[in-house]
């Protein structure tokens, strides 16, 4: 067993999108060094069944004091701090297995609803200060990055005190630039129709990630 | 010819809609007598090709003293009141021919802009004085909308004196309520990622297109 | 204690606003006889200290068997089904007392998040099927709306069986007409830095509050 | 009289920001040779009545052979590329000098409308295989930046030849950072009021403007 592991999760692409921010973050902080803790990135399949062992499984192998996952919010225009994680399960799209959970639980005969242990507020301030656009949310969805931050928080380890929480990413500006150049080509929604247009640079997103993580393994509870 | 005419113009549903509010509006105005003026209303083709000698041969028929065209913006939450047309032709979608104009002009060696010539001002404050939400608008877009308004404006009858103008409406609830519907069958876009949710009743619209009647046919240059 | 009520209640105006949907759509349903069930209306108080006292007083004086609360989201355009409540408050502004809770929770030592027992799905099918258009919702928020669902759910009635849900109203369209006319004046926020245009007739939203309250009455669990 | 010059023109702050964009940016292309033009940039004053003779004189002064002017659209997440400026001056919020220009014109007896005559599509082809989000619009507005549009777009160089177009630019992420950390302290908007969250990095839209001038200085007409 490593010591003192930060670890990051991403995912891979979904939706029919070639690319995820948040596994292209993930692979830009690992191997970090920050505040005595190593950074130690994985990459989570878009899979509700395989999702959930392969969280638990992440935390048996690293047991690591801090978990930041990440996660693609298209649309959303600043880096998003989840309060919490509710035992819901609803999908609008369906993962990469082709399963389309609806109205279903995460977990079940568990709590309805699980507390980011991340210092938020801190962390928030961190952001603002650094010149990155960031805010906190009451709700991460009924997807896969809802299911993964609820699972995180429901591990024995976590409930014996390593801080999970979850980040929700803005899209790189390069898939705005294909949505907006596959929009001309599919014909089918006018570009008013769409919510989905902001996005936030890569390197914006490392450094907001390594100031999540630094502010986590310093801040006191 | 008829003497004393507001011609209220509509649109036929486009873009794979069942339905189009600005010709379900025509058809309720259709008829009224506002001002010592019958109200006639017709109904559009959604065909760049068409539309355009169909403009022209109504205002010879009719020689309306008002003009109102009606035309869903997708997403618009209020009754919007547009100050100009422009002389670009550029599609996102077909029309209903399956024609995609892009990059063209509506009218060869034609002014860039025409303005609306009916009291706008007046009408927004007849209109926020009823309670119902308008707003004027700098851009009618470049799909058939904005090529009508800017036909209107170009025939002889407008620039001898017929007052002309376009308003965007949004879309009715049921048509909402039918996105919402197919949303979660298309399993394609998540919800978050569409700014095409607002609505206004068929009521408020048919109150506030007979508002702008009354106000164009009685107001001042 | 009267027999088999169902309870809604509403707000009073705040956020320096003149009216809330929300009591006036309470008004407008009150006395209703619905599926054998009296519909009576109370108006909550925008006070966090006074609300939840209230909201337990009146579980105990009308023992309802199923409670709607309604509450406004500006901005939204649908009538929004809220799945959770969460045991956080945190305003952005102040209640009607002045008073701006940061960080706090809704009720000590309880658990983070509880579920909405009405049967939201059933509800959704039926708005949509009625051309209203209806969303279930992951987030009541961290204000008020919030605070009281997760009360109303906490209560000793609603755990031994009464159906409490929170339903989120958009804007009445004169108030976004009143902010349209303000905006002209108070010459601020530019137009485009509004999210909060949406708006849905009383009339529907009534409507859909019966729709609500008829499916809560007789859907099975 | 410097020869073979490429013109960029910034704002001030202005609408009680400390910071604009546009300034930023032109400050950071100033000097660059791109195909064998030297870039010069100049910031206008936020000033209804300076900006105007303020144009024609840096076009007397100049003679650029392109001119990109830059301005905010707060909440625009594309570098958006104006295709159109009217001759409406309406202003939301006044300008520097305190000037609220309402129902006004730019330029009296003048055309309603002018277009832009840079190669629209093949900038928006090189942003967009760049990775930059960008899209064209058919509204610059009726505040400055569309005045200054149409005030170098009407100048004898650029009806001579001189190509002139604006380019509308996102905030900073440093702008929207501390517009979220004001909206805590200000207590008066909730953030779902707002639709003015996206950003862009100045190095994206610096590589944007550059892209434009290159492109704008070889594409042929």
């Amino acid at each position: 067993m490593v010591a003192n592991v930060a670890l990051v999760t991403g995912f891979e692409p979904y939706g029919r999108r070639g690319i995820n921010p948040a596994s292209e973050v993930a692979k830009r902080v690992a191997g970090l060094e920050i505040e005595d803790a190593r950074v130690v990135a994985r990459v989570l399949p878009v899979s509700f069944v395989a999702l959930r062992p392969r969280a638990r499984e992440l935390m048996r192998e690293l047991n690591p004091r801090v978990v930041v996952s990440l996660g693609l919010w298209p649309g959303e225009p600043t880096i998003r701090l989840e309060r919490v994680a509710v035992n819901v399960a609803d999908f609008e799209i369906p993962d990469n297995e082709g399963s389309l959970v609806r109205d279903d639980v995460v977990e079940v005969a568990a709590p309805t609803g699980v507390s980011c242990t991340l210092p938020l507020r801190a962390i928030e301030s961190a952001l603002l200060s650094a010149g990155i656009p960031a805010r906190l949310s009451a709700s991460a969805g009924t997807f896969l990055c809802n299911a993964t931050m609820y699972t995180f928080l429901r591990t024995e380890q976590a409930l014996a005190g390593a801080r999970c929480g979850f980040v929700h990413l803005p899209y790189l500006p390069r898939q705005v630039a294909a949505l907006l150049d596959d929009l001309r080509k599919e014909q089918q929604l006018e570009l008013h129709q769409r919510a989905d247009l902001a996005s936030m640079s890569l390197d914006a997103m490392v450094e907001a990630v390594r100031i999540v993580l630094a502010v986590s393994l310093t801040s006191p509870a």
